[in-house]
């Protein structure tokens, strides 16, 4: 083994991949985990909280899509897993390339500092100080709970979706008026799980802007198996061929009652639910526009209707939280983090991100493909550009991926899969080996050095 | 008031509308109705046993195709009703109408004989007996479970779905190992519910013949309001054009592990469910064929797997039955009772039935098309063709309507709600009335006479 001694803080699906690409290449690192366990978002009831998994969740990306491309998942498993199930395929995966032993675990990293000359000085639980070369940051985006900021007081119970786990679990949701805010995939779940008549509670669904509907299945099979966006087209004409197929087969929200979208189906991450629509048509979800004022139990809404709730629910996404970086050192204030492939940071080398997008529509080969890059640029055989070629890009390939797209955090890690794997396999990838090859690999074993 | 004295066994939709009808023409009737509210199938929790009602239920047609022709749902009812709203707009009909009073509540029929001369004698609840002239039977046929007939015996808690109620009740589904028998709508439900992950439990599905399981929504729009049967194009090419359609946009039940059905669309009712080809795509619920052997806990199947189970829900559907006749005068025997128009039996004149017909898409207006026929009927201006020719017709609707059937007591009733409306309307009830006009009407006072 040679190669910059690196660190990889995380062992969820991005700490994994990013691992098991830095062992191909040779390069050593260091894994380091808070929880005692792998698995991060998918391991449910992760001791150290950062597990969004309720007890009923499905992954929304069908098996055949979500395989990582190196360990597909196994033939007896069903088109669209449970939560259990994916945490077995990652314990599978870790135990197939010999991850766990290069995991520490409960022993995340509680301070990061950059090096003067390059290189890392990290603080971990143990109370230890240890210095490493590279730093891959894979610590996820799904765990720090982001909510709503509505003028007022709300006297009845709040929690975010984060902590929502079954109809009995966090709180008693039964015989109560729930008011879920959001229009994402949890806030759809969670909706449906709980206007179930047999709970006997009053679900309303409150949105502030518009989402496309989608269902699972698409002609009875996973409806993402059906297309995958092609390189030499424009991603414009596609999106609107699919937005048009998608109104006819799916709907237009309008029609139960939901804001109607300001942008095409993919311009954004759609929301997959067969039942939401069968319960806002069936009157057992009540749809609202955006809340304009809390009082006391009552919900004001910007149509100038108003509700008594006993229960709140913020479905309403995640920071970016880097708890390990001093905030005016590296942060992603609104979620805005300006990075190249959304992995490397101009001004500092020796530091890469991995799983900090929102990939429709598969993340599993995602956060592979990118792990593939920085293993790549670990051992020396890629080079990126130029600090201000990075910049131009950064800002070309956010026009590309959210050009069209409101300007709101959920949607500022926007990227599609199959665009982005073909530039990394066919463009990015070869002309960052030649970089190398041409100008030399970037130096990344300061801290190696200095000891 | 004239005509002849009626009497209405049932105060359900098919009572109601008799009821309504029989008044408008100023026919004298009496309802006789066993429980203490009207409703019949649609109030919940109905004291005489004769609800099918689980808490969570809606209505699987519209309320564009569901209201009776005379007295729309309101406007602010959800596309697809919850039963307590069908429950509600049935006590207004019932009240719009001054039904009410023409009903004797918690005083059922016990015993209807036919008198010799005509006419009857109906021995009710309370103890007295009652002549009539004219009987109409509305007494509903989705109260009597119908169970299916396996070898063996099981020796865990059975029980129909006819008497389901909610995930408690009237047992405690949760952390059991769960079969459900059947694939209509109501196994679809059933199985939908009680697979939920929040509940734990293990639920398997097994079914005998194959159907078509075709979203609520289509579009975005309620999938029965996208199409009506011509009455001037064969019935055969619609259901071609018809199953065709479904299959791109719903898909094939062996997609999801479950039989072929052998029928196209529309041949036999459908199972609306958007959710079920979810849970079975998502693991969930585990499909089966039919059960070969019952054996203590183990239930063996055709295929030659078996399995554990806690719990039997037989969703096998129900048997026409009327407990008010004896046996051996007129019975259903495998739910097939000969009936011209699905209404009445050649060689009695002064009998007819409302709502023994499975009719697609829509069931309320049906029974309301026939009621007004029977009204006609009573009044003297409708006269049925003769014994002979009844019968002729009979044999050629049943192969119209079920002809491509497979030969099951669940299949017996099938109508198509269009075709059969636009007969009524536009041939059965103009040629009755000049049948009427010029032989003049079946005399129906025999029992008036006598007394």
């Amino acid at each position: 083994m040679n190669g910059p001694r690196t660190a990889v803080i995380g062992a969820g699906i991005s700490g994994l991949t990013a691992g098991k690409m830095l062992g191909d290449y040779g390069v050593p690192y260091t894994c380091f985990e808070s929880s005692d366990r792998l698995g991060g978002n998918w391991a449910f009831g992760n001791p150290n909280g950062h597990s969004s998994a309720y007890r009923s969740l499905h992954i929304d990306t069908s098996r055949h899509r979500l395989s990582f491309r190196d360990y597909p998942m196994p033939d007896d498993y069903p088109d669209f897993p449970h939560h259990t199930q994916i945490k077995d395929y990652l314990d599978g995966y870790a135990d197939a390339f010999g991850l766990r032993e290069r995991i520490e675990f409960e022993n995340g990293v509680t301070h990061a500092e950059h090096l003067d000359g390059g290189g890392w000085r990290l603080a971990t639980a143990d109370g230890s100080t240890r210095t490493f070369d590279f730093l891959v940051v894979a610590n996820g985006h799904h765990w720090d709970p982001r909510y709503a900021d509505f003028p007022g007081t709300f006297t009845g119970q709040t929690l975010h979706s984060h902590h929502y786990i079954d109809p009995e679990n966090p709180l008693r949701f039964k015989d109560s008026r729930i008011l879920v805010v959001g229009i994402g995939n949890s806030a759809a779940d969670i909706t449906v799980e709980l206007s179930s008549r047999t709970l006997r509670n009053q679900v309303t669904i409150s949105t502030r802007s518009g989402a496309w509907i989608v269902p699972k299945l698409v002609g009875g099979q996973p409806g993402d198996k059906l297309y995958r966006t092609l390189p030499y087209v424009p991603l414009n004409w596609q999106r609107n061929v699919l937005h048009f197929f998608n109104i006819q087969s799916a709907g237009r929200p309008e029609r139960w009652g939901l804001p109607a979208p300001k942008h095409r189906l993919f311009d954004a991450h759609p929301t997959q639910s067969a039942e939401l629509p069968v319960r806002l048509s069936s009157g057992d979800v009540t749809p609202k526009p955006n809340v304009s004022r809390l009082d006391g139990s009552t919900v004001h809404f910007e149509d100038g209707t108003s509700g008594e709730f006993d229960i709140i629910i913020y479905a309403t996404g995640y920071n970016i939280t880097f708890p390990f970086f001093d905030e005016d050192f590296v942060s992603a204030p609104d979620n805005r983090i300006r990075l190249y492939k959304r992995i490397l940071l101009p001004g500092l080398p020796d530091l890469a991100f991995v799983g900090f997008a929102q990939s429709t529509p598969t993340l599993f080969p995602f956060v592979e493909c990118q792990s593939r890059l920085v293993a790549a640029y670990a051992a020396g055989q890629y080079r990126p550009p130029s600090d201000t070629e990075m910049d131009q890009v950064i800002t070309a390939d956010e026009q590309k991926y959210i050009g069209r797209m409101v300007d709101r955090p959920r949607h500022t890690q926007q990227v599609d899969y199959f665009l982005y794997e073909h530039d990394m396999r066919t463009r990015e990838l070869p002309r960052g080996r030649r970089r190398a090859l041409a100008e030399g690999p970037v130096p990344l074993t300061a801290a190696t050095a200095l000891s």
